[in-house]
């Protein structure tokens, strides 16, 4: 009843792919002469080797892909190219432990940026750049998976809110999934060409330009610098970084729709209203609070406050001063954006903001049903209204990651943690954001969490950005019956 | 368009029961020769005075109470009676400052049990007879509320998910409030009489008994001593008190079948099964943990992690050893507990158990709905098909309840307080339970806490034991329109 041919051919060309990225790293060993050219070849070999006979074993696999067998490639892919990226980092000697260095690569290509490097510059620079790029593949990944795969497994993609597209059918963008990733890939990568040359006119070096840049728009947030993006002590770095940090946690596309000018769809739509609701409140509380508390200048507090504020709720997780030091307030209102994330159809990760307007919404319509008792009210959205089923899996999903959460922080309490440094590392890890707070905050790093709550923690950024619901349906034995 | 007659009449009503009850404590006064009578005699007198001058002005009010009225004489009931409530504490000089009198008295009222008082043994005994007395009432109140008059007003009580009473109508245990009333009550006071004899057995004497008997009963949690159940170091007196923590806990409804020896009803229900599954699980986790990381024997750590789970899910809050000092996995758990809360139709307060139930199978049925996209998975429980429209409502009040503790949160840790701290304590205030965590843990008192916050916190105590959508439902315009 599964096509497990086809899964695994998939597989195998998900594998030769990365494979091919992993020899790009060897230009960037040769020209900085660190040596392990050798090293990064071998791994990129053990990839299109294993990828080649997976594709050439399974040459004859029917080409019809059921959506049972959707659920299969996304999970289990995501996790092999994690158990297969792990290995730059092991055979270079980077990272000698398999954990960390499974740990970094899920933190890597889930884009959250949570790192167990506690001296980011002793690395050479062509491992950097592979921690980098799998935050950049990671993104692409996930625009196509919440665009264009979710939505035909009907997960709840942003096409099952969008007004355009009623039922988990392909988008309306337009009708073929193919074509759908490459329009939005080209905004993606139109916005790193940007993001790119803003930086080095700012002053930033190339290599550091295109490492923070794929970092960005992966909404991943690994950085070349320990002190991240604090090393550079430049507003006008913090600024672009704050502007595209923000742009890659818009929906894709709204982008799409912007680089038409169609501009009222951007600003009529609920989500980006909400989005940027959020984002400007919050950051007015975290300027006029940081003034108040820190030795900051109104400009200063504003620029950290900001770029704090849009840097965890896209779940980019970079930082320009380290937020573990602010008053208890502002870390709250940290940890609580960690859980709503950005936009749906975004790079970002953790619930999203438009399951958060539904769920909100809901609530208050319920007053109004209960003065109204026999009228009908359904939720609306973007002057839609949007079915009772839909609404019903975003409350089945808030539902799950709540429970994931607490599971989570039980697990990480288990281990020693106090509550606060549970709660962040919980937070930032199952909402793909980055560092956390107390002992996991941005000062520190996962490096001293034990073995157990490293694979926990990896488990964590895995399920959070396949929507949970891709991986809970393995689980359940409905799954495999029939 | 308002029946504003009756409800100012209900009301005269309500203070005129008040000052029958503070003249009740005026005997123990006598009794114990504390000089408080006059001060006691002089509350009663302004209690019925302004009770039956409102009753006189309203003699001929229209006796046809809408639901609208219902929602208006249930948020300011619970107000005005906590206003008035206070004299005690305030004119026999127990507690000078009315925002602290009045915070014990709405604490009392909900039946949360938060204290300012840190030196409890100092007051007239006469005056903890009225905080203990208040919790007892307050238990009353909520059993006719949450099993007679919230259904009536669309509110989610017991009925509404009760098997055999379809939709928002008074339950079928008998078709009228003022019957379901008598016979609840009567299982209240059957099982108060109980636990009063089974502690004078204990050697308890007689006045904490009473006192001890009454919080346990309304899931109150106020102790005449500053240590609360700690003060006995009696296993009998813990396990006795434990029991009935557990029993005041049960939906009354229950405990009605089960006096009828229809235990079946009993165990084949739902929401008692995970209520009593959560119970075991976090005892039995708690009783390993504190064996562990405790000096305490087996049965030390049974008896101690049994009866902190218990009292915490139940709402209750006494404490029989300062939990403060335990792991930071044990203090999560309670947390998290303080957020689950007891049954519907108990006197304990919080989400409850039933909400808990179908928001998170909700979300398993979601799964099922994913595999078999075409098929009509309604929500069961105790084998009955749970309307979408309930499991819309239950959804709306969690989705307020969390958003509520948010708001709440960001309130308390704006006044400084550590993010642990205020996590626990707007838990316990929203929940009904009574002591928080950290600088609000069992060790402590509310009473640091600026006055604004006592406010702040009265309001969350109002608002969680009325269940939100009765104060709500006040605030939002389209209540007051047409």
């Amino acid at each position: 009843m599964f096509n497990i041919r086809l899964v695994i051919r998939i597989l195998g060309f998900l594998l030769l792919l990365e494979g091919f990225f992993i020899f790009l790293c060897i230009p960037v060993s040769l020209i900085y002469r660190e040596g392990v050219h050798i090293e990064l070849g071998t791994c990129g070999l053990i990839n299109t080797l294993a990828g080649g006979i997976m594709m050439l074993m399974t040459w004859k696999a029917d080409r019809n892909l059921q959506s049972r067998d959707g659920f299969i490639v996304v999970s289990t892919g995501w996790l092999l190219i994690s158990l297969f990226g792990a290995l730059p980092f092991v055979l270079t000697g980077s990272i000698p432990s398999y954990t960390n260095a499974f740990f970094e690569t899920v933190s890597g290509f889930t884009t959250t940026g949570a790192t167990i490097l506690d001296n980011i510059e002793a690395l050479p620079k062509s491992v950097l750049f592979w921690r980098s790029l799998i935050q950049w593949l990671g993104g692409m990944g996930i625009i196509v998976m919440s665009l264009a795969i979710f939505p035909l497994l009907g997960i709840g993609g942003i096409q099952l809110f969008d007004a355009e597209s009623p039922g988990p059918t392909v988008d309306k963008l337009h009708p073929r999934i193919k074509e759908t990733a490459r329009r939005l890939w080209l905004i993606y990568i139109i916005y790193t060409v940007a993001e790119i040359i803003l930086l080095v006119a700012g002053r930033m070096d190339l290599f550091d330009s295109v490492n923070h840049t794929f970092a960005t728009m992966a909404t991943g947030g690994f950085s070349t610098r320990q002190l991240s993006v604090g090393y550079w002590d430049s507003p006008y770095i913090h600024y672009v970084i704050t502007l595209f940090m923000f742009l890659a946690g818009v929906n894709f596309t709204l982008s799409y729709f912007a680089f038409h000018l169609d501009f009222k769809k951007v600003f009529q739509n609920n989500e980006f209203r909400l989005y940027f609701g959020i984002i400007a409140v919050c950051s007015i509380i975290s300027m006029l609070v940081l003034h108040r508390t820190q030795d900051f200048s109104w400009e200063e507090s504003f620029r950290h406050g900001t770029f704090q504020v849009v840097s965890i709720m896209t779940t980019t997780g970079f930082v320009t001063t380290d937020y573990g030091l602010w008053v208890p307030l502002l870390q709250f209102i940290l940890v609580l954006l960690m859980f709503i994330g950005g936009s749906a159809g975004s790079t970002s990760g953790a619930i999203k903001v438009v399951r958060i307007f539904l769920f909100v919404k809901n609530g208050f319509l319920e007053l109004r049903r209960m003065i109204h008792p026999s009228a009908l009210i359904p939720v609306r959205m973007n002057k839609n209204v949007i079915a009772p089923e839909i609404i019903s899996n975003v409350v089945g999903f808030i539902a799950f990651y709540l429970l994931a959460a607490l599971i989570g922080v039980i697990a990480i309490t288990a281990m020693g943690y106090d509550i606060n440094s549970s709660l962040g590392a919980v937070a930032t890890t199952l909402g793909n954001v980055g560092p956390g707070t107390g002992a996991f905050g941005p000062a520190a790093s996962f490096n001293h969490a034990p073995a157990l709550g490293k694979w926990i923690f990896s488990f964590l950024m895995l399920i959070g950005r396949l929507e949970l619901f891709t991986v809970l349906i393995l689980l359940s034995p409905g799954f495999w019956r029939k």
